[in-house]
């Protein structure tokens, strides 16, 4: 029986903008399942959020889990 | 009922020209979601809007979500 | 009725060339999209072509373009 | 007869999660297959595991295997 | 009447070595095109040539256009 | 008469973990295909190997390959 619910049950969602925001949380999922620290990746906050290019790498990031979301619901068509 | 009105209600667009501009919109979006002081993303603009090796970048993001928006409307071939 | 012809009507070229091309203006597009003052464009140009690093990120830029083209016009195989 | 079993004997999971896990393994394992030497490895994670622009790019690539596992997977659709 | 014999009449080869080597040619040309001198080119090869970050985008420049033409090809499985 | 032996011959695998096998020589190839001077290259090695962000980046690159061998394996769903 799951003990802990899924944190990715589904692609699946209802509008494009859900995607987007699942998009943006499987980004961020992938950083803390590399650093498991919350304390070290709060610190880290401040230099990647007023750093351009890692501003920009982010979104380059999110592109790429929207493209696979966006599949998954045939971008959300019907 | 839906209070606030979707930032992104579809991938749909009527042109090629407007799904590019919803690729660059879409790309922005990721940067405002990931840093929401907007004073601080307007101190950031002199240096990216500079920088070569940002607008190449920022170039590579449009063209990620320019890619999902393109199939998401068959790549307006009708 | 249009007052501005549109600088990007279709996807649809003759020619995988013609892609080719429509990739390149589409990578610029995008740059002078986000960077308007041409003279600042103009500036930075000496420092991108001529720094390797940039040049191969800009091909990058162009494949992620000519990717979707190819697919808009069935990779010219008919 | 296979004497070592295969760590990739298939692209399907059961879910979204497990997908999201084998990227994640897959990610690492073109790393432990490039540098075999564990110690360098272990020695090498403060450095990326503390630096943002790593942890974004670590999740850009994580995000590129999940595309393939996502489409090998049909979306865990059905 | 067609004058200069076209770069790129098409994406289709015999073979998948022949696409990989047309993927490194179209990787090339997006350089070329960018920067026409041949002259400051040559001057950059030892640059790019020699440092191993470099040679890792390359390596992802030819993936993304080889991607590409693989498809056109129907991955050359019949 | 075919004098030397492609090293390409087809991208159909037997199993993902060949196919991921595939993607790392790809990758390589279009290394040792852009800097030919093997002794250049062993030199490098060095540097690479033990930098995070480059091995991060590789893991990048093999993900593209192996993303384009395995749609030509259908995901070896079969």
């Amino acid at each position: 029986q799951e003990e802990t619910e899924s944190w990715l049950p589904s692609l699946v969602t209802e509008t494009p903008e859900e995607g987007f925001d699942l998009a943006i949380s499987m980004a961020r999922k992938a950083v803390t399942t590399t650093q498991t620290d919350t304390e070290v990746l709060h610190a880290l906050r401040p230099n990647y959020s007023r750093d351009p290019e890692s501003l920009i790498d982010v979104s380059g990031v999110v592109a790429s889990y929207f493209a696979t979301i966006a599949e998954a619901n045939d971008f959300w068509r019907d």
